[in-house]
């Protein structure tokens, strides 16, 4: 009855009317006042017809409702995304409307009331953040995306394929489909070699789910303004294009090119195989003029902002709506290119995340002549698939890295730490014989799509994936601790790679940008030497692939919260080896860690999911040592290193092998 | 058991294995030899499962099976074009097996057993065909392509709509789903003007009908070699340019550019909201390197084959395969241009008509580095949706109007008959009540598309297609038959717009490109005054919208052959009129008949189709008289007239209402 866990059931299968079966044998018993204008004039028919099957019927309140007016406006039909403006603002309004019913129970009966009423991403999208946010909901998760729009994650070819397994073969029967991959371009298309990665669903649902923990705007303030929110949104994506750019460079591809002139054709077509548009080779962006979205911007808007925000870096400070001074920094940068309620000025440094997504996506039809909605870099759960999306984002990074060019190097004493001294660190891959060779190669899961086969017969359905996955390994890590008492240090461990384009060993400020960051932790240290062992399965910072499809309500019976369900992937915790091994260097370090235990508290203010880890064991920036340009002196990593650092040489081997999981 | 009929039934639900109900409660009785591989495992599962609930049981017998494997190689997802010529060699190697088959009983054991492996698309074409051309099964027809392939026709996002109401709505309550109209582009889009026209369902399944009657290759050669066909081909899209020109004066749209120049930029974009490919706005073509197609083309080719028929076209004579001068003459030329098995020499005069449709579809991706199909001009069946069709079918007219414009002009004793004199002419609307006006508006007409909905529960589903329609109208005609005795008269009736884009009265030899046939039917005239009355709906080159969608078997009830189910569509006869009237002229001309009774005789080798009417009654040249310049002297269509015809001013009113037909 009052049991929270059934709001999970209005993701299931999002088209289908509220009344029908949700979950397995479960019905809404749906007030016939909620029903839609069809099915109202047909009330007894449908209503009995689905309640006399259920197993259980979940009671709904019928209250007063509340205005749905705005957020109705945008038609069940049309694609959502919260780079729109006018998108955002629906959303704002209907996340605030969830947030504020009073109780479980209420806020059910809103959502049981709009679920037919409202565009169903809008629908799933506020409905997640308020779960994710409500103190009564807490710790609940929502179920993964692709359960409930599994059409925006592979082929739409293979709905068919899907649909015919669910009418023709009874449940146990069943055979696991297999989802086409590197099906989007052949290999005569040089950017497809990242297949792996762009329309891995992983990653794309790690995308996603920043989004669901940082809506742009909410009525209540701590829903929106989290702890080093803006320097997390950096972070991230200087990541993700570390990541991007260290498998380009093991595909045989060059580093990602800025897309630093708006004018300029983009010459990286994409065909994304789904709803959503393709771009063919070589477009060009224009100005846009969508009236239907209240979009009307043109290239020279963004422009403008770009120039305002690099001119607010030159300067060190950023104006605020007042005029008044604010300094710069990366939390302020990031809020500002991010454009959140959080930016201090909208007006003036606008919204240039957002709408160079919104450029990009509509290059096929800027003027809304043809009636297209956007491609799928206009849509965050989408976005990553498409090769213009890094090149988006590589132009961003050169933002934030002019901010950063601006701080002094770190000097010596901010990266050693005194009494503690790294000895050696290998890493050993399960089945490799050799040390510091780490491997990759393929594997295929199975995921239950049941939940987003609309109107197809009921049971499970699985579909298999392909994607890349990694020998599970160890660091051993010896660290000597020089002092006479037990200690905390705090480790960071990443990977980068050691030569460039040309084979030739990269500087540390061009290495710097593509160190990928692999683990943090704490560990206890006893004095003098320490051996410790951790396995690459514990890092801090992902989530292991079955996680983004467990499903809440399974977590539920295990006692098991959701939180942490939003980490990097941990199958692309590696990127991809090439055969005969791409060479890296993999560098530990650690420093001092001041608190007395390690017991996980959680900060005030930061969110309840991956970027916790980040942020939980010091106030260092993000990235760090490696966020800012090297002190003189050191323009190799070699020369960087501190005591307390170290580094050994990996190579990762790709075998071209296909193994199956779970 | 051996009715013929039942090999209609696997029309249905194309994608849905063959054991699977088709038709209302009929499942063949499948060897389960012929089952593929998925279902071999669970062979008992399947087959008892759906035996069980059959009403009847359609014996299919164990034959040892043709060869399939050639028509097998295309894969089942792929999309399949008459235009690409490895695809037509599968299908012509398809057509043969199919009308090899001894008898009705074989054939269908072969058509189960190749219905789960072969392509839907390329299954349905060959099949159609041969039902169409064997003599065990003359004249029962086949139906219609909309209903087995609905998503070559509409939205695809009606498609959750149409699956909504099938499993939530019992049979008797389902209501009509409306299908969006005017949806693939906006106002701000000129060419959008003429959505109703080259997006009518009945529109695309005339052209589509005529590739069902005019296969391009075939074992058996009377099902290529038919009366005329090369005149036909030119004849069909001379009258599709016409109409589509007239629409476009009467919507303020400048007559259609011929795509002259293969080189320039496409500035027609167009989006099909189908699963094929858009074409954004100024897209060039290029040279198209499709392996996997096995076609390599450059668009120099193209204008080589152009050149060499244009030198033909001069010269009066082709060269055959051994180079021998053949006589150049209209139903040569369209041979060569349509490049079926009947043009004289394939590797000279190459295959012009189609290899432009599939450049134009390419455009997107020339070079198959995206994997992509082809979009919507690359099939036939989808092929007039695209505005681009109009204007490669607009230099492929250019050309035969070279070939017209050698010809001697007729002179005034080839269009005057003696003894026949026209004294006037009337036509008038339905419910309108001056004469020589006519009125177009909207209809809705529904459609079931339950046997297009694969996968779905049974049951009629019904969508509603909004379509032009007009006011029916009577011709009143007064002849005088100067002789003493009876004679038969053929009567001609065409209509085309008076005035050019700048308001000018027109040039007989601009206006006789625009001259649409209407009707063309034998009267039979008394001595004197003879007052002929001639209902619209009565024109023998049209069919009834209704007879789109008439079931084959229901007609074989009512035991009426389908031979006529492929003229142009009625609800299009009379082009969309303007709210102050599009201005027009109607022009009847009578000339003789020269046989003494109207019986309708088959004209060998014509095919059994609409165009039977444009041939069976006279000789003369497809367009007589407006298919050749005009002689001297008769510049203006007045100075044209001889006294057996007649020419009335005739005004086409729109009004924007809807009404619901049948």
């Amino acid at each position: 009855m009052g049991d929270k866990y059934n709001l999970l059931l209005l993701f299931d299968r999002p088209h289908e009317p509220v009344f029908m079966e949700k979950g397995r044998g479960v019905v809404f018993d749906v007030p016939k006042k909620f029903l839609t204008d069809r099915y109202r004039v047909i009330d007894n028919e449908v209503l009995d017809r689905f309640s006399e099957r259920a197993e259980s019927l979940v009671n709904v309140r019928d209250i007063s409702m509340p205005d749905l007016s705005l957020p109705s406006k945008l038609s069940r039909k049309a694609h959502f995304s919260l780079c729109v403006p006018a998108h955002r603002i629906m959303a704002v309004r209907l996340i605030d409307t969830f947030m504020s019913a009073p109780t479980v129970a209420e806020l059910q009966s809103v959502a049981v009331y709009g679920h037919d009423r409202l565009n169903p991403y809008l629908f799933n999208y506020a409905l997640s953040v308020a779960i994710l946010h409500r103190k009564d909901t807490k710790g609940m998760g929502v179920p993964s995306l692709i359960q409930s729009f599994p059409n925006k994650f592979v082929d739409r070819q293979i709905f068919r394929h899907l649909r015919e397994e669910c009418t023709i073969v009874p449940e146990g029967s069943r055979m696991a489909i297999l989802i086409p991959h590197d099906y989007t371009a052949s290999e005569d298309e040089p950017e497809h070699r990242l297949w792996y990665f762009r329309e891995d669903f992983g990653v794309n649902l790690y995308h996603w789910h920043r989004y669901l923990m940082y809506p742009f705007e909410a009525s209540e303030r701590s829903v929106v303004y989290k702890a080093r929110r803006g320097e997390l949104f950096y972070y991230m994506y200087q990541q993700i294009l570390a990541r991007y750019n260290v498998e380009r460079l093991g595909n045989n591809l060059k580093r990602v090119e800025p897309l630093m002139d708006l004018r300029e054709y983009i010459k990286e077509g994409y065909f994304p195989k789904m709803e959503s548009a393709p771009r063919f080779d070589n477009t060009k962006l224009s100005d846009v003029r969508r009236h239907q979205d209240q979009l009307i911007m043109d290239i020279e808007d963004l422009e403008q902002w770009s120039e305002r925000i690099k001119e607010a870096i030159t300067k060190g400070f950023v104006l605020d709506e007042s005029e008044k001074h604010i300094p710069l920094n990366i939390d302020e940068l990031g809020n500002i290119i991010e454009s959140s309620m959080a930016s201090p000025n909208r007006n003036l440094y606008g919204d240039l995340h957002n709408m160079g997504h919104l450029f990009i996506a509509y290059a096929h039809d800027p003027s809304h002549r043809h009636l297209e909605s956007f491609g799928v870099v206009g849509d965050l759960a989408t976005a990553m698939r498409d090769p213009a999306f890094y090149r988006w984002h590589a132009y961003l990074d050169s933002i934030f890295q002019q901010h950063k060019a601006q701080l002094l190097p770190y000097i010596v004493a901010e990266l050693r730490y005194e009494g503690f001294s790294l000895t050696s660190v290998e890493v050993t891959a399960e089945d490799v014989r050799e040390p510091n060779i780490l491997q990759t190669f393929w594997q295929e899961s199975d995921i239950d799509l049941s939940r987003g086969m609309d109107f197809a017969p009921r049971g499970n359905i699985f579909a298999r994936f392909k994607h890349l996955q990694h020998a599970p390994f160890t660091y051993t890590i010896k660290v000597t601790n020089e002092s006479t008492t037990k200690r905390f240090g705090l480790v960071r461990i990443f990977l980068g790679p050691k030569f460039d384009e040309q084979d030739q060993t990269m500087t540390f400020n061009e290495q710097r940008l593509l160190m990928i960051e692999l683990d943090k932790f704490v560990v206890a240290l006893q004095p003098d030497e320490n051996v410790i062992r951790r396995r690459s399965t514990e890092s801090s910072l992902t989530i292991p692939v079955e996680r983004t499809f467990r499903d809440p309500a399974v977590a539920r019976v295990s006692n098991e919260t959701m939180q942490h369900a939003c980490g990097w992937p941990h199958h692309m915790l590696i990127p991809k080896g090439s055969t005969n091994g791409l060479q890296c260097e993999l560098v530990v370090m650690v420093t001092n860690y001041e608190q007395e235990s390690v017991e996980e508290e959680p900060i005030s203010g930061a969110d309840s999911c991956g970027n916790h880890h980040l942020l939980q064991y010091d106030q260092r920036a993000l990235g760090y040592p490696f966020d800012r340009q090297s002190r003189l002196g050191a323009e190799r990593l070699a020369d960087f290193l501190t005591p307390n650092m170290i580094v050994a040489d990996v190579v990762i081997r790709h075998v071209d092998r296909t193994e199956h999981c779970c």
